[in-house]
């Protein structure tokens, strides 16, 4: 039998919800997690895999950092590649030491699930939440459907860790919820592909062609990027075109040879660029957290980062209030993680305009993305705040 | 008689000709400038006021530091007001020791017509050039009418120091010429009124009202500015509107009662607000500098100081052709501009667009821009990159 009764009940196991989960169990507050899909569909979800020190600093903390810390790849820094030169951005020294880790999200998923289903509370797939009701009370309920029964959880607080098309935030009524948004005419083809990675960091390369991006997923595995029309049918680009196209963005003036290692394409899809806030990440005994409350561009590396420093702050503020009564973190729960978004916003629109090719823009505008680039090759300042950014700023609350 | 022959034929008596003028005095080169004003209409141009120091040290360099020194104000940061907050900007310690000078142009202006009239080549008012021919010939020509009557000089180089309308442009053959433009979609309201300044420094407001501009030209002349529509006509605006607006745009939080003081308004004019680069800036025996280049929207205070560097990088290598024969500084000269010339119009792209309301900006956008200038507020190297670019960066030739 399902529990009817729990402290926090989380909606989503994705990294925001499942961490959340961890640093719950860690501080001694019961929950409960609810996931709509099935266990080998949350673990198969192809998303991020850039990891910042906070982040990996909480993964630890929540014991999930034995396999990250054999198989993850520190990365010291990254390559960009604009008017057919290449330079590199390092991180340890433009940003007081730190660096970022290589690890895939499905990795970090597959790890915190194992974890909460050997000592964790009950952690519920095929569990589709219907409803949250009494946000404004001091026992909100979510009314969901299990093994086809519908039947309800009554808590103390629910975290909405449901994503962009989550019902949580439904929770919040519509006279204090604002969103902010922004769509970008150009998506993302995404290519899993089994060939050794290029380069030992990633490539972010502006071309007149339009942006691409290299990464790997491990020794064998590439991860690779194209931007694409909006629109685009993963099915006009079999492997060569996408291997030819590739090496025509990352092409070098000094390296005219230069291309990349192929190997057989093992997955494709077709990601949009959307920028979103939602206002305010709490209501009542409602929180949000992660992509439930926004969404990032992927060209920054931020979307599970954010998640992440979302539940960081949330678990200590739930913890907090568990052990003296105090919702003071609580209150300021909102605030606190809006700062640390907005942050993010701009830094993921700022990597996402300067490297990218708007089917708008003029050759002035062009001409002025090739002028920041050269700034951030040449100037010790503009490279830092890449470096600051891209490596993450300390999580406050 | 006017001249038939010089050295170094100028088109335009704004700062940048008359500086070059100047600096080729210094060097020992002959030269004649021509102005199709009069010297009236040359000293009353109402322009920019905000001197890098780059560009105090090339006046002085040219004999015009006296008054310069004695009347201009240096400026040691700005402030910046966003939010209901300010927040101030302190160059020195962000950028190495530099500041800036607030020294309008008019006088500018005056002092060097002043130099060059008392012991400089031949500075013709009321000239007209009409054509500039043999741009890839030896002895180029400049065709022109001086007291009704069509004349010609010939010479050795030909400069354009003549503005963005200027006719010195059209010798580069429209195949080898490129040209880079925005136009943005808002204008400036320009006032000049008899009021002592409201801060020993400038204050630049993002509000949700549009962009406000305080500085000064004097401590008894104020220099106000705001973000109108673009066809504004200045009559729209009697005084108490305008005083009006500059309260509301330039509102505290912590300080509601604040006002600036008031005083008549003697001058009202509206600014269009372009960014232009033409592409070289030299073809053959023929040079562009200044307007006549490059135009930036004022909100970064670059566009008086990057005639100042052109004309720096073109004296010296005038100089160094005139002494050796080499014209490797010479085919230098748009690169080495160029370059520089980017990172302006890029710094003067993100001043505007970060402090100006577009009409058709979202509010999205709204917050990218609060979150820009907060993180200008609390990171070094984000406020190290205003005051870099705004002071200016160092000239090489």
């Amino acid at each position: 039998m399902p529990p009817e009764q729990t402290t926090v009940a989380i909606v989503g196991a994705g990294p925001a919800g499942l961490l959340l989960a961890r640093l719950l169990h860690n501080a001694g507050v019961d929950c409960v997690v609810l996931e709509s899909r099935d266990r080998a569909y949350v673990e198969r979800r192809q998303r991020a895999g850039i990891l910042e020190q906070a982040t990996v600093d909480a993964l630890r903390a929540a014991g999930a950092g034995e396999r990250l810390d054999r198989e993850g790849i520190p990365h010291d820094g990254i390559e960009l590649r604009f008017g057919g030169r290449s330079h590199r951005v390092d991180f340890p020294s433009l940003a007081g030491g730190r660096r970022v880790m290589v690890y895939a999200q499905t990795e970090v998923v597959k790890d915190l699930i194992a974890l909460q289903l050997a000592d964790g509370g009950p952690l519920l797939f095929d569990t589709e939440v219907r409803e949250v009701t009494g946000a404004d009370t001091e026992r909100p309920v979510v009314r969901y459907v299990h093994e086809g029964r519908e039947r309800s959880l009554s808590c103390s607080y629910v975290v909405g860790c449901d994503g962009f098309h989550g019902v949580v935030k439904q929770a919040i009524p519509e006279a204090v919820r604002s969103t902010y948004e922004r769509v970008y005419p150009y998506s993302w083809l995404g290519a899993l592909a089994e060939a050794p990675p290029v380069y030992d960091e990633l490539i972010y390369a502006h071309s007149s062609r339009g942006f691409a991006l290299a990464s790997m997923r491990s020794p064998t595995v590439s991860r690779l990027y194209l931007q694409v029309p909006n629109g685009t049918d993963p099915a006009e680009w079999p492997d060569e075109r996408i291997w030819d196209e590739l090496d025509a963005r990352f092409a070098l003036d000094a390296e005219p040879g230069w291309k990349l290692e192929r190997g057989p394409v093992t997955a494709k899809s077709v990601l949009p660029m959307r920028s979103h806030v939602t206002e305010p990440m709490r209501h009542g005994r409602v929180l949000l957290a992660g992509d439930a409350a926004h969404i990032v561009p992927p060209t920054g590396a931020k979307g599970l980062n954010l998640a992440a420093a979302d539940v960081i702050v949330l678990a200590r503020a739930l913890a907090e209030w568990h052990s003296t009564g105090s919702t003071e973190r609580l209150d300021a729960y909102s605030d606190t993680c809006l700062r640390r978004v907005w942050r993010a916003e701009h830094f993921s629109y700022f990597m996402t305009t300067t490297l990218h090719a708007d089917p708008a823009q003029s050759a002035f505008d062009t001409r002025l993305q090739l002028a920041q680039l050269e700034r951030v090759a040449t100037s010790p300042h503009a490279a830092a705040e890449l470096a600051e950014n891209y490596t993450g700023l300390p999580i406050r609350s």
